[in-house]
């Protein structure tokens, strides 16, 4: 038996686009005479749908889909991810499925048993949860049929009561397939090789893994689609890119020639961001971007990652120094827009800072110049910038980075404004291995660029090493509150500073009001801020 | 047996002051020579503390304030709300728990069964649900402890396999205590009753129930605990105010005089955002607002709830007119700025928006005016609040209203801005509503303020019924769509025209971005903008 793999790229909502896509991939494959051809989880409408899911008549599109893709499985099956509705009368109202259409008709739909609900997810949201397990039968193969998650309940304090490959291997199946949509972060391809590996060995079962690819706002689905044999070796489908592969299913299957890539993950973020950016326009149906160009690394890097997935002549960067800006943020950034071929335009923000200053000396008198003032330039850039997204068509993209984002450095309505924010979940020091990768064939990113102290440029001599500790050591306390859960005793208890420790942390927490206003940020980690990192804003824990 | 009942606000993760609200009970308990107190839902940390969960550190600090109310425990038992680890090995780290503390030890600790996780729930996100069922034996009763949503089970399609009250039943118990945190809507206290009554004459039971009280960000609980007997007669707590109060459970508990309180959901709505308002800044530590205030209905009705939440003296109204505001806008604003005793400033932001288009004239040319140049003047606006408010300390309220944040009809940073949306939960025919509320015993808004036709006074002439239906129908077919989650089709057949139909929810879904971006909304109503509604924003459904 052949079986097709399509890794594809869907659109949450846009049926009209998604099953033109898999019927050309059935025709495809019908060409190719395969006997099954395998989409992802929930390819239908889209993963993740979200709310979506809560209107009945999107459920009903869905299924108008099915009916619309059945159509065409005539000489050949298909396995197609959908939600379905619960019939039973108890439970949530959905279920996440796989349907197996054969000869026109939906012979069996085959539901999620294991849901995940940490982090990005929240399918339990939507689903209630499998409990019954069958395998299917088809071309004297017996398969088991798992969706994503239902591989995944491995480790010795396992996430969840039942685990869905013991109960189907009772039934001696002969391959195991797992339609999934499961989002990248920059170790998460080499988790999943493990995992599936460790299943295929343990059950001694051939597994066909299959991906999407694409970003749905914030979240980025790599692809990296898989096919596994009994002895756990793999042959591994492309990164970021659609793919469409065939797999020879005889006796069993049998990878010959492995094929797994290795690929470093400063690539791999880098590889991400752009196709974030790429799809985030595409699937918006916008062309052009934006941005505040300052100098400074965190806009270089960004404008060399939009430029890679926009072209050049797509976008434009707005160079708007004041007063305090030094003479070289001009000209670095003038050097990158010209190496990047991009359209630039100096707009001084001098006479609308003026004007503005004027208004309110009647109120703000003679008291010092604060971080009002400050805020007030980052501001002016903002509306600067967004008069030409409402005059022109372009999106702001935003340039902040994770470091900034965690502690708060950035002026809400001001550098923290944008449609995306493309580098907000890369930590500084992330950020300067980024540039080098950027760098790694012909210099972009200007030396000086890389080199010169990070600062913000909005009172005099302002460094940001005057308010923070140095980003190596930032970073590294950031990554074991946000990324590893740690709290103050088990962070100092690693060597770091316990006053250090309480002032970042404090400035963490205190700042989850900016963060719930910023841009959605495309997810690299395992810990974004965003729709994965959950907390109050009225909260008072370590702050 | 004396039962106290304590209806408290809860600070998310202030251990010390929650620990001390809950020791002060017990002992205002035990000089009332109490046996049993009764404290709410999580409340050790607060409710919901979302992702501190997720934070060993957090739990181990809600461990120990256990410890320490437990200490207080000598002569009386305590029956109070915690997150508690699963040791089982298997599921999700942590149990809702309730802690049942006698002669200073926990005694027993129960688990929440039902863990609600849909609109503003994520409780699975955190918690494993409880399978075994028993009661606590204590004085020769036998309670049934229950937490929140295990007495929610009970429609015909019910959302859970297992029903907790089913299962305590079957041991006889002579009393059942619900520890809840239980968010308001306007209809909710109603919902509530409803359930509990179903519950007491249902299984034949007296049922205590506690409810938490405060704001938690845009989370409102109203409190409302309640003690019903096994005839369904109801005493019923106060609302949006601590309570104490203690009942008598001799061989039953008997209500002789049922106290159930009558007031219409106006009012309530009204309540809940005084209370929104005041809790947001006192958790916050901030005591003074301020506004832009228009002259219009939505800015006006939200200065009326600030200075009832935290008093005329500490809130600030800044009138900002530009060259499309009409004279009577200025008069408007500041009769009833007046009326209520706030201070105001008069800023022109003429001086700033020339500058700007000045600055901006070499790009613009003599390109015509568009929604670019109205979203400056929104933004220059919002650049002079913010400068107030980093300046002398402010937290600016938004004073959107959830028509337009339905349909966009707003600018992203601009009126857009702000730490807390005060009504944007509101649709704009209930700020009519508000304000004739608001206006019952004397005139506070400005009759003018109420009868004007609604207009954001960006460019000549402009009205809101330029660009969108008038408020009565557009309303309702926002409430369908996001209340009610009806689609297109279900909508249209309630006799709304089709074209208007889908002009307005493809505004709604393309419009995602900007409530993204949005400040925290005090959420009044079944389904609030924010963390009770999820969609993706690159998403293509109905759009």
């Amino acid at each position: 038996m052949k079986i097709a793999i399509a890794q594809l790229n869907f659109h949450i909502g846009n049926f009209d686009s998604n099953v033109e896509k898999i019927v050309a991939a059935i025709h495809n494959a019908k060409r190719a005479n395969a006997e099954l051809i395998v989409f992802s989880e929930l390819a239908v409408c889209g993963y993740p749908p979200r709310d979506f899911l809560e209107f009945d008549d999107f459920i009903d599109r869905c299924y108008h889909s099915i009916d619309i893709i059945a159509k065409e499985c005539d000489t050949m099956a298909a396995i197609v991810g959908s939600p379905s509705y619960n019939t039973k009368g108890k439970g949530k109202h959905l279920f996440n499925s796989a349907f197996f259409i054969e000869n026109k008709k939906v012979k069996k739909i085959v539901h999620k048993s294991l849901l995940p609900n940490y982090d990005v997810f929240d399918e339990y949201r939507y689903f209630e949860p499998n409990l019954t397990f069958e395998c299917i039968q088809y071309k004297n193969k017996k398969i088991a049929l798992t969706i994503c998650e239902d591989l995944w309940n491995t480790s010795n304090n396992p996430l969840y009561t039942t685990n869905p490959m013991e109960e189907l291997s009772k039934h001696h199946p002969d391959v195991v397939i797992n339609i999934a949509a499961s989002p990248f972060y920059y170790h998460q391809s080499d988790a999943r090789k493990e995992i599936l590996k460790n299943n295929a060995l343990q059950y001694h079962l051939p597994i066909i893994y299959v991906n999407q690819i694409g970003a749905q706002t914030e979240l980025l689905f790599d692809g990296g689609s898989m096919i596994i044999d009994r002895k756990g070796r793999i042959e591994e489908f492309d990164y970021f890119k659609e793919d469409f592969r065939m797999v020879e299913f005889k006796e069993d299957i049998t990878i010959e020639k492995v094929k797994i890539s290795n690929v470093q993950p400063i690539q791999k973020i880098h590889d991400a961001l752009v196709m974030g950016i790429r799809d985030y326009f595409q699937k918006l149906g916008f062309q052009k971007a934006i941005l505040g160009l300052s100098g400074g690394l965190d806009s270089a890097v960004t404008l060399a990652l939009a430029v890679e997935a926009l072209g050049s002549e797509n976008v434009l960067a707005l160079l708007m120094p004041s007063h305090f800006s030094s003479e070289h943020s001009v000209t670095d950034a003038k050097e990158i827009a010209e190496t990047l071929h991009v359209s630039y335009e100096i707009i001084s923000i001098e006479n609308s800072f003026s004007s503005l200053e004027d208004t309110l000396k009647p109120y703000f008198k003679d008291l010092p110049f604060t971080i009002a003032e400050e805020n007030m330039q980052a501001r002016i850039r903002a509306i600067i910038l967004m008069a030409f997204c409402n005059k022109f068509g372009y999106i702001l993209l935003n340039t902040s980075n994770k470091s900034e984002a965690a502690v708060g450095y950035g002026t809400l309505y001001g550098d923290m404004c944008g449609g995306l924010s493309v580098i907000g979940d890369v930590y500084k020091t992330q950020v300067y291995e980024l540039a080098d990768f950027i760098n790694k064939d012909q210099i972009i990113i200007p030396k000086n660029t890389i080199e010169k102290p990070p600062s913000a440029e909005l009172k005099p001599d302002q460094k940001d090493s005057d308010s923070l500790p140095p980003y190596p050591i930032l970073d590294k306390i950031l990554y074991e509150y946000i990324e590893h859960c740690f709290g103050p005793d088990e962070i100092i208890q690693l060597g770091y500073d316990e006053q250090l420790v309480s002032i970042i942390l404090k400035m963490v927490n205190i700042n989850e009001y900016k963060r719930k206003q910023s841009p959605p940020i495309l997810r690299i980690s395992p810990k974004a801020f965003g729709m994965g990192r959950r907390l109050p804003i009225v909260g008072n824990y370590l702050s």
